[in-house]
């Protein structure tokens, strides 16, 4: 006898590059190199300042709970934050502090999707949100991304008809994983009117906001009568190098956050207490740990976009943002003869080392395309691994 | 315009024992000195073994992703503590480090039981069995306690009604909150027997298993045929002082273990990657801290337990186990002239400043009580605190 199983876990999905992971350890331990694009993980330390707070705060024994919707002194401070960036006019009772950035996703289907709902969703995206939609009985509507002049842009034909399938929530990814996209303003304005219009509520999964290497922030929830229906997704992760940490927020409209609260009381009571006065520090300190972090992804970048456009049958964007870069290689995978692009990854992997993840694993390739990509993220590797791998993949291809 | 909100949030239930700690806080700030007894949490620090090596691991950089179930060291030396404490054969596989102790409860719940299912719950009990089963869309049958010789004794007849009425699901809290109550080894096997015989699922939240007086401990995973169909709530916070770092874990069969673990990586990742150090040297310390904990809790416990006896119209058991008294107030109610429970709470925290939770609080009473309860924490308050506010209780009644 073993406890039977309910039924909705036959729906849910899981981040399936971990399985990438530990191919990539496996070959490891036999004694390959491996250069490690696959990780959505830094191997960034988080700042001193950062640190130094949540250890005082744990001597001076912050060691008990913590409110559920977090300590006032962080939520006034991300109010202040979120609401400078964005330009919004924010308090508190707009931020529920969360452990992480995911548990904004499930959470926000929670509170606002019921079974059968229809959901827009990108695709390729982070998988939880298929995910999450489907576990909790939703509808997922996919939609892509094309290749624009100098980025990704969305495919608004298939936005436009999902919202005429009947999708009522949307999911937007700017700073996008994995393809790096950033919205221009433009393609961002007919997106708030197309919402505003069809009256969507939106989760902005925001995590990459910080991590931007050019250009203006801009978040859907400035512009004209979106703050009302969006939900923002804030990730201490990757602005402050603390992925391990676990700490995020939820931010949007008040009653929707005190109903994400009301699931933090029942699902975990509060995210841990002493680390929120290290990110309170964070956010309070100057930004010379944020900008050392700009900088470090910044210099991988730029040797990574060139080195990969160097070699024949890969394209390459330059994103402005995230630590992905999301290369076509439809033309490399033809010289090769190979078709398939999940065995384009593993001949790559056990040829060279250079382990990466595919456009498969960010969700199911929709009808019609065509192009094969993959994404190297560059969060988790140094300059000259970045340097050795390439040259071994350029040499392979 | 607002979020429409989903149909499933006007099931979600919280712990109204948070108005209670607000109501106080009130009374604090216009100047009424308060006797907390109605908190749950702890004003003991957490031992500092557990912090140096939390603190160790920040700095050496566990501060990225740790595995989805944990780090393997810490499921590890769980599963060896939790086995020779249970007499279990457990692996690193039988177990997936959670965010907190409670986190098991609502994964469980979602793997193990589908829409409609109906689950066994204890009430009076912790307040988010109910709401988890009904957010989830179970049905939750509560069963009660009745006063037995030394202590509260499970209403094993409202069990079998439970059984009967097609219950499919168990969840027993041995060493409960709020009543205290230790099932005696007759009582745990018979249950056992009733469980087996019906086929049953259980959730066993154990988060007081540790925080015992006296007695051998006992696990009903231990009893035969029971393992293999359990599910035991794990939680480092009582043991080691640590409600605020939230870390726990789900430890049970492989399989529903997976699947506990395929939530994390939907819900939230992982746990705090440091923080899994710091729990991982509590339990391969000596038992210094714990001993402490322990010892500062039975003193506690001792006074309180006996100057609530000498007030007349209140029974008081003394528990075995965990940091609650659940004391009979029937007739000095009676003595006041109140007849509602919370009424009588608000008039003694307004007269007195001693601040409790109510009966009320851990569920809507059962169809024929007649008895009036009140719950004391006494794990945020000290001796002398306990004393002085005990005598302006006593005077007052």
């Amino acid at each position: 006898m073993t406890i039977p199983t309910a039924e909705r876990m036959s729906r849910i999905g899981t981040e399936t590059a971990f399985a990438v992971s530990l191919e990539a350890s496996q070959l490891a331990r036999q004694g390959k190199k491996i250069y490690p694009f696959h990780l959505g993980d830094m191997n960034i330390i988080t700042p001193p300042n950062v640190m130094a707070a949540a250890i005082e705060a744990m001597k001076k024994g912050k060691t008990g709970y913590a409110p559920t919707a977090g300590i006032p002194e962080l939520r006034e401070a991300l109010a202040k934050d979120v609401g400078v960036t964005r330009g919004l006019n924010l308090t508190s009772d707009n931020v529920s502090i969360q452990p992480g950035g995911k548990p904004t996703i499930g959470k926000f289907i929670m509170v606002a999707m019921n079974p059968g709902d229809k959901v827009l969703y990108p695709n390729p995206g982070y998988p939880i949100y298929e995910s999450q939609i489907e576990f909790h009985g939703g509808v997922g509507i996919p939609y892509g991304y094309k290749e624009g002049k100098d980025g990704f842009m969305l495919d608004m034909e298939a936005i436009r008809n999902g919202i005429r399938a009947g999708g009522k929530i949307l999911i937007y990814n700017n700073y996008q994983n994995p393809t790096g996209a950033s919205s221009p303003k433009g393609e961002m304005e007919e997106l708030a009117r197309l919402v505003v219009k069809n009256d969507l509520s939106v989760l902005s999964d925001e995590a990459y906001f910080d991590i931007r290497y050019s250009g203006e922030p801009m978040s859907i929830a400035s512009l004209p009568d979106m703050a009302e229906r969006t939900v923002i997704l804030y990730t201490f992760s990757k602005k402050f190098a603390m992925t391990g940490w676990r700490l995020g927020a939820a931010i949007g409209p008040a009653r929707f956050i005190d109903h994400i609260s009301k699931i933090n009381v029942n699902d975990e009571s509060c995210a841990n207490h002493f680390v929120q006065y290290g990110a309170l520090a964070g956010l309070q300190g100057d930004n010379e740990g944020p900008n050392f972090i700009i900088a470090t992804l910044r210099e991988r970048r730029d040797v990574l976009v060139d080195l990969l456009n160097a070699i024949p049958g890969i394209k390459c964007f330059k994103p402005k943002a995230t630590f992905y870069v999301f290369p076509n290689v439809t033309g490399a995978m033809r010289r090769k003869g190979v078709g398939d692009v999940e065995e384009f990854r593993k001949l790559c992997l056990h040829e060279t080392g250079v382990s990466f993840c595919t456009r498969r694993h960010f969700g199911r390739p929709l009808p019609g395309e065509t192009e094969e990509y993959v994404r190297f993220a560059y969060s988790g590797i140094d300059v000259p691994l970045i340097k050795e791998g390439l040259a071994k993949f350029a040499e392979f291809l």
